[in-house]
C-alpha cells in the first residue's frame, strides 16, 4: 500500500487515480477548482472529467497543495503542459527528493520548446518517471484492456512504476528511450488534428490512413533529429497513440480538428472542445523546432498555416496531397 | 490512350476500370459471372460489388476471356488470390509478352505459401507490377483522396503504371520493395481480422491500438525474415493499408472478425460477409510459414486458434493482453 497524490483531477488523472485506489492504495487529489473537490468528496463522483464513474472512499481530494502532498509515497503530474512547471514550482522544497515525479501529460513546453520531464528536472531534484501510450481516460474507467509505457532516465524507477500501475486490464511495458516516448507523445497530437480536419472535411478512410502514414514519418524524422529512436516511435507511445488519437471518438485532438474541418474558426473549435487541445500548443513548437534545425515537416507546416495563419484547411490538404509524384521512401 | 483489359470485375477492379476510362482509356472487363456482363453492357452498372457507380460507356465487359483480352496493352488481374495462377493459365500463349501483368490482389498463395507476383511469373512471361496500399474500393469511387504504391522487379514498368493510374485523387508512389509491399498486403488482413473481433468483443479503441501496433511488430518480423525491408512495412502498403483495414467500416476482414467476436461461428461469418475474406487464407499460410521458420508471431497464432481450433474469441484475446511485464522492445 502506497500514498499517492495527483496533482490535477482531469479525466486521464482521475481514471488512473480509481485503478490505484482499487489497488488498495491511499490516494490524495489536488484540484485548484473548490467544486470539483467537493464532489469529489461528497458525492464520489467528478462529471465535469469523466462521466459515470464512482470514485472510492479512499480517494480524497484537496484544495490545498500542500496538505495533498503531505506524506507521498509518489506524485503524479496530471495536468496539461503548460502547467507542468508552475505545479513543479509550487511542491519545490516540500517534498522528500526520493519522492518519484510521474509525469502523464503529453506536449513540450511553449517558449522553451523542452520536453516535460526536463522541465520536471529543472525545477525538482526527484527522479521522474513518464507514463505514455495510446490511453483514453474513458475507457481506462471502463477496464477495458489498455497499455502504457513506464520510462526514465533511471529504469529502476520505471519498472517501480510499471508494478504500481499494472492490473489485468492496464499493461505497461517498459522501454529506456525517455527522448523518443515523450517526442512521439507530443507530436502525434499535431497529426491527430490533421485527422481530424480531414474528417471534417468529409474526406475518407483512404485518406487518413495515407496521412496517418505520412505523420508517422514526420515524427520518425523529427524524433530521430532530437535524439530518440526509431522503434520507440514504431511502437505503442508513437504509432499506438497516433492510431488511437486519430480514430477515436474520445480524441479532443481530433476532435478540434474535425471542427475546423467542418468549418469553424480555430478558436470557436478550441472554446467547443472546452478543455486543453495539446495538439495546437505541439503544432507551435514543432513549428519552431523544424525552422530552427530544418527538419521535413509538411504536414506539420501545413497544420501551421491552417492554425495560425488563417489558410483554408481544405486547400491545405489538397495540396499535401498533389505534390509532385515520387518514390516512397524519401 | 491505352486499352486496358480487367480480369474479374470486384469492387476495386470496377472502381479502377472507371477512373482509367475517365482518364480516356479504352476498358474491357472479363467477368466469369454473365449477370454482371449484362449489367455492365446494358444499364452501366455493377450493383453487386459497387452500388451508385455509373460505368461509362468505353468499359465493355465479355464472359469470353479471349476476346476481352484482344489487343490489350495491359492486363489487371483484378481477382481474389486463390483465383490468380488459373488466371493465368487461361491467358498463357494469348498474349504478347511485353503486356504488363498488374496484380491488385493481396495475400499469398494457399498451399505453396507464393507471393501473388511470383504465382504470375511462374505462368507467364510478362513483366509484373503489383498495385497496393491503403485502398478502399467505395472510396476510390467516390474520387477521395486516395493513396497507392506502384512496385515491379523492373522499376521501368512500376513508373509507367504510375502514370497510367494517377489522377488528382488517387496519388502514386514507386517503391522497388516488391517482397515488401506484397508480404505487408497479405499479413495487414489477419491483423485486421484479428481488430474486428476486438471490436465484436466490445473492447475499446485502447485495446485496438495496442492490437495493431503489436501487429505492425509482427508484420515487420515476418517481413524481413523474408527478406523485405523494414521502411516498406512502415509505409502506406504495409502500417498504411493495415490502419485503413482495421478502422474502416468497408473492410471485409475486419467485418468477418467483428462478426466472429459478436459469437458467430467462423463459417457463419464469412458466409454473412458474402465475398472472399482473404485474412483466413492468410492466416493459415502464415501460420505454416511462421512454424517452418520459427518466426514469432502470437496474433497470428491466437487467431489461427480462432479460427481452426475453434478456440473462444475472448480467452485467445485475454491471453493475449495478459503474458508476462515486458519491455516494449523485444
Amino acid at each position: 500500500m502506497s500514498k499517492i497524490t495527483f496533482l490535477g483531477g482531469g479525466s486521464f488523472g482521475t481514471s488512473l487515480a480509481v485503478l490505484l485506489a482499487e489497488k488498495n492504495n491511499i490516494i490524495n487529489i489536488y484540484n485548484r477548482d473548490k467544486n470539483v473537490v467537493d464532489e469529489i468528496n461528497s458525492k464520489r463522483t467528478n462529471e465535469k472529467y469523466m462521466k459515470n464513474l464512482i470514485i472510492p472512499e479512499s480517494v480524497t481530494a484537496f484544495n490545498d497543495i500542500d496538505k495533498a502532498i503531505e506524506g507521498a509515497d509518489y506524485i503524479i503530474l496530471s495536468v496539461p503542459s503548460h502547467v507542468i512547471r508552475n505545479m513543479c514550482e509550487k511542491i519545490k522544497g516540500k517534498i522528500p527528493e526520493n519522492v518519484p515525479i510521474i509525469s502523464i501529460a503529453k506536449g513540450i513546453e511553449e517558449g522553451s520548446n523542452k520536453r516535460l520531464s526536463v522541465v520536471i528536472e529543472e525545477e525538482l531534484k526527484n527522479p521522474v518517471v513518464v507514463l505514455s501510450g495510446p490511453s483514453h481516460a474513458e475507457e481506462v474507467a471502463l477496464k477495458l484492456p489498455t497499455t502504457l509505457v513506464s520510462t526514465s532516465e533511471n529504469m529502476e524507477y520505471a519498472a517501480d512504476i510499471q508494478d504500481l500501475f499494472m492490473t489485468s486490464y492496464l499493461r505497461i511495458y517498459t522501454n529506456d528511450d525517455i527522448i523518443g516516448v515523450e517526442i512521439g507523445g507530443a507530436v502525434k497530437n499535431i497529426i491527430a488534428l490533421a485527422a481530424g480536419i480531414i474528417d471534417g472535411l468529409g474526406y475518407g478512410d483512404n485518406t487518413k490512413a495515407a496521412l496517418i502514414t505520412r505523420g508517422m514519418k514526420e515524427i520518425s524524422r523529427v524524433g530521430m533529429a532530437l535524439d530518440g529512436r526509431a522503434e520507440t516511435f514504431y511502437g505503442l507511445t508513437g504509432m499506438g497513440d497516433l492510431i488511437v488519437t486519430c480514430t477515436s471518438k474520445h480524441s479532443r485532438n481530433r476532435k478540434a480538428g474535425l471542427l475546423i474541418g467542418e468549418g469553424m474558426s480555430v478558436d470557436e473549435a478550441i472554446n467547443e472542445v472546452g478543455m486543453v487541445v495539446e495538439g495546437v500548443k505541439a503544432c507551435r513548437a514543432f513549428y519552431e523546432l523544424k525552422e530552427k534545425k530544418d527538419i521535413l515537416m509538411p504536414i506539420t507546416d501545413g497544420l501551421y498555416k491552417v492554425l495560425f495563419e488563417g489558410r483554408n484547411p481544405k486547400e491545405v490538404i489538397d495540396e499535401l496531397m498533389n505534390r509532385d509524384k515520387k518514390n516512397e521512401v524519401f
